[in-house]
């Protein structure tokens, strides 16, 4: 039975945080004047680009986003919505993308850890894979559309992810039921990243 | 029988389109001063790039372009002769380089097509992955030298690439034989790309 | 007997390489700006991304970098050592880090190449996927932080990790024992890189 409920937690997980990178990139390309099918890669490689790495990673090519349909449909549709909604899109404010993009990526990195851990990785591995996870899609992202990637100069953001997939394994390890572990790291995350955007912190630059 | 010739079809699509992708990669990288090596270092990733993405991704690590010497050796005497000849190759008209362009992201795109299916894949994942082959190794190129990739700018590029795999795919449904569905989407491809520069063709613009 | 001793030496080249790698990775993160987990992140990536893409192209994944715990530590321990001492790693002269580069370059080349024929590639691929693991990192690490690679632009560099590895595989054909033939490698992709930046050496441009 395990096995099966710990699939279907990734995949929702998964399918969740790509629907919402999607919209981001989508709204980053089309800001770059980018065309529809532009827009449309982008969307793609947002949502995507982190699962792909990560399962290429873990030895599990062909990566799941090419092996079950509904990856590429969340990732067209989602990113074909912010296409012709274009219009309303730009009004969402700034505060509301943030907070999407705080939940993508902690549904992101934890979907990224827990397939890790059952792929037999260790403890410490699951979590680097689950950030490559969470930020992977917007790294490829922004070098395609020739920017230092966000995630390397916004702060709190990476370190977000790391500690979001440390929280799910200490909460497995501390026995809460995988479930459990996995909404608590998500949130963790994310609560992380809000708070870091709320109240302004930073961490340290080299003197 | 059917296995190795289809196995022989992709890597006579492999192989040119590699050849034309490498003097275009060349050129490119002739065009922003970089030594011979540098030349022959994006030569090299332009004609095999997407290739070797195409293999990572579909689990036939390691990539035939390091399994078949043939790969390694056609991308690397395209970039000499492209670099022994750059006084002239700089005389060839635009017009003849765009024309080369379209051809070989018409093969690129069926072969990487082709090989997915040949591998299990789905349709719809079949022509992800061939889009990924035609123009992967073109946007690691504009990746290296630092350029938005031109696949992103360029209007219907990656689109003919994905026409051009489905239209494979369709035609082999239909019961065409393997090498003239082949044919046809990479014509296809072709013809869609070149009428789209002709006659300036667009994708909309988000407003 | 011989397996495990061949592990041994790439183990050791890899690790030294890599602390070396993470140094100048980290230098570099600085000098853009970014905050303490920006840092590590391209000590990361410029230590162990050669490595990763090399375990992904020849069929290893997850790469070691990802299963040995020692590759993430001594990336992170030296990219932490360089944030702690930024003011004195500031203070290095330009020459140190320099020949610090070439020894990384060097040790790398040797490590991939030695894997690749480990893994049954043939000659030509195992030189090209140790030019890869030397460069690689670098190229990643300059990608991130939206320069042009230096790889591509810096006089015998690329140039001198196909030197060093197709070195080591002669070795080995003519007989030296492994290890040295491993070392001769580096000693030689060293060698010319230093003499290249002493000397101006260039290699030819297109006209």
């Amino acid at each position: 039975m395990r096995a099966p409920r710990s699939q279907q937690l990734i995949l929702a997980l998964d399918l969740a945080g790509a629907a919402v990178a999607a919209q981001e990139g989508a709204g980053a390309a089309m800001a770059s004047r980018l065309d529809v099918l532009g827009v449309l890669v982008i969307a793609f490689v947002a949502a995507l680009g982190g699962g792909m790495a990560r399962d290429v990673l873990i030895g599990q090519a062909p990566p799941r986003a090419l092996r079950d349909w509904r990856y590429p449909t969340v990732a067209i549709v989602s990113g074909l919505a912010a296409f012709a909604f274009s219009r309303w899109v730009r009004e969402i404010p700034q505060e509301a993308l943030i907070t999407l993009d705080a939940a993508a990526l902690g549904l992101l990195a934890v979907a990224g850890a827990e397939k890790s851990l059952d792929q037999g990785l260790s403890a410490l591995a699951a979590v680097l894979v689950g950030a490559v996870t969470g930020v992977g899609g917007g790294v490829m992202r922004d070098v395609l559309l020739d920017k230092i990637p966000a995630v390397l100069t916004r702060d709190i953001y990476a370190s977000a992810a790391l500690a979001g997939a440390a929280i799910m394994i200490a909460g497995r390890r501390l026995g809460l039921p995988n479930a459990w572990a996995a909404m608590l790291g998500a949130v963790c995350c994310f609560a992380l990243r809000m708070a870091a955007v709320q109240f302004g912190w930073q961490l340290p630059r080299a003197v």
